[in-house]
């Protein structure tokens, strides 16, 4: 067999092992299965985030209790440590972390251009300093893909340019090397086990966006997101974007919202057609002591905690609210113990992802739309907008 | 029935409950079983401390997993904070931290007086300051006993002076509060589901340590522990002292060497008629980076363990060894996550109280003298000299 006729049979395999299959829609939303080689995710799902190769507080044997499928590791930080190769001689990520289910990584763009001041992009990539140590760095598609392909992620994501919202001029000029970007990705991917998942950008242009949704469509990716949300827009631009950028990527194939967000936000995206959403949000609100639900937020250091006998939130299954008192989680914030940081983010990130899975089922059985219109009247995460990325030097 | 036919109901249904059986023994050394209300305790056995009713960086879950049977908790940082009033109204410490177990707590009697100059002791008891907020107060025999009541732990330890261990003259004043502080606690104990234990102490003085056991074992607890060792004296003073209090203690009773130690501390212990220990070494090595073994530490900082795909210990059966390279640990610990941590605690946690189980079962089968012998000729850990007590502040 000549090289040619293998990697073209490395590819019929790769889009057999990525099919994406829709069971239900209601609406625009759509309940989905994203088949893997490292297991099926059904859609829409609700990714914790493992910045550095773990998801912060929490052990892979908790987080597959918790109920997690996918979960998503940051290049730019998993590059300058331990770095990529390293990561690949231990067998790559799924083995390094001992996460056995669906893996995701970002680019490291996202990352590479919130370094503001010690980062100089052109025509070919960018040049940047190391939030750990100032070493100068470059990373270009093929590098980034590179890294990509040695950390063995399931789905990897285009090297693109997440660009200010609000500046016409630059989105202009960000998302030609975008797109030019992400012609590159693809023709350097070879691994046939990875499912390279396109960007859409444009900031809150919605005739770049439209272009770009158009652009990136046409490029054959298996998958597609929509990057440089969440980034300080409004939520109504944010969900007049997805609208439209809903209208025109392609039906059958899976949609991912980078970085969002609350579970008001969620219900947002899928009523716009999205099926993968990943936040460093549980995580972070965990580690500063908050604690999330459907029906708000909990300071847990709050004093009204204090002598609370009941659950984080009573209707939960999560490990910390079938066993802890508020009042014992307060003990532990108020004694700093890391034990507070574990519970809360199994409680958190359990509220995210099943609230992903009873959507999903609310979508099967057709009753969508009424569980989106009663959450979302209740406008209880509405007023958040924190950004929900996880910025280089990272709490 | 009269009060007082009430009162000696209680006592002997409460003798019943702490039954102490011995299965086998080996020269001093004893395989046996405690039986508290909460669950047996197979001995020789290692507990988790859990200072502030948490195993730092450990579910209850975590420590099942691993084979925790019994923890400690200590009973001046739960006085402080959160008050054992609010754990009371909670339940009990078992209900509030979840561990359905047993549990011992101390009096508060060593951490007070390792207050050094913000304590004042009289013969009614100690008043000091706390390490949190300087406030004053005050701890009497019937103050600990009434706190460890509140509490709720299965083992609960009389109020005790630790002085410092070669000086005489102190050791004999604080020898006489001790035995007197002793009666106290045991004429003004009431919970039938607990067990007072007496605490031996004397320093490193022959004469008073024999008084001490003498006198203590004259009182009728149901078990004894020996105090104010692993607090600066030479290995070969605490194998000495050990020795003497052996000879002294009655055997059908358990005993508690306090705040002990390293797997060579265990064995040197079990061989001198020693059931019971704890120590704080586990997980504080765990948060300072280090891996316990019983063929030596591993500093997992190093470099040497940067790209090593071995797990901390080929032979170990916990979680962290099933699943994680040391290159994936340094990773971890490099990058700061709390995951090191617990991973760390797991591990280390696990070396001991599997090493006082595999010791239990040398003894049941006759080969516990070889075992020991073997492993005291390694001298592996026995430069090790660490304070093993948590001291107030904690770290």
């Amino acid at each position: 067999m000549s090289a040619e006729g293998q990697t073209s049979g490395q590819e019929s395999r790769a889009i057999q092992t990525f099919s994406f299959e829709i069971h239900a829609r209601q609406g625009r939303a759509r309940a989905g299965i994203f088949y893997t080689p490292h297991g099926e995710i059904l859609t829409p799902v609700f990714a914790p985030v493992g910045t550095q190769a773990t998801v912060k507080a929490v052990t892979p044997a908790q987080l597959g209790d918790l109920g997690a499928t996918l979960i998503l590791a940051n290049t730019y930080h998993l590059y300058l440590r331990p770095g990529e190769e390293l990561v690949a001689e231990m067998g790559g990520l799924h083995q390094f972390m001992q996460w056995s289910g669906p893996i995701l990584t970002d680019s490291g763009g996202y990352q590479v251009f919130s370094l503001a001041d010690s980062r100089r992009v052109d025509e070919e990539g960018v040049t940047f300093k190391s939030h750990i140590d100032g070493s100068e760095h470059r990373f270009t598609p093929e590098k980034a893909i590179a890294i990509e392909e040695s950390l063995g992620a399931d789905i990897i994501m285009a090297f693109d340019e997440c660009a200010p919202p609000n500046d016409r001029a630059y989105n202009e000029r960000a998302l030609a090397r975008t797109h030019a970007w992400a012609e590159r990705c693809l023709k350097v991917k070879s691994r046939p086990d990875q499912a390279l998942f396109g960007i859409v950008q444009g900031g809150i242009f919605p005739d770049l966006r439209a272009e770009s949704a158009r652009f990136i469509s046409s490029l054959g990716f298996p998958g597609h997101a929509i990057g440089g949300l969440s980034v300080g827009e409004t939520k109504e631009e944010m969900k007049s974007i997805l609208d439209l950028v809903d209208g025109v990527l392609p039906e059958g194939k899976p949609r991912y919202l980078m970085g969002v967000g609350t579970p008001e936000d969620l219900i947002h995206g899928i009523l716009r057609g999205v099926d993968i959403f990943d936040c460093v949000l549980p995580t972070r609100l965990a580690r500063h002591n908050a604690a999330m639900t459907l029906t708000g937020r909990l300071n847990l250091m709050n004093a009204t905690f204090g002598r609370d006998p009941k659950p984080i939130d009573e209707n939960c299954r999560c490990y910390t609210c079938q066993k802890f008192s508020r009042a014992y989680l307060r003990h532990l914030i108020v004694a700093r113990e890391m034990l507070a940081a574990t519970l809360l983010s199994i409680h958190n990130l359990h509220t995210l992802v099943k609230l992903a899975g009873d959507i999903r089922n609310a979508i099967l059985s057709g009753d969508f739309e009424e569980f989106a219109a009663d959450f979302l009247n209740r406008k209880v995460w509405e007023e958040s907008s924190e950004t929900s990325f996880e910025p280089p030097g990272g709490e």
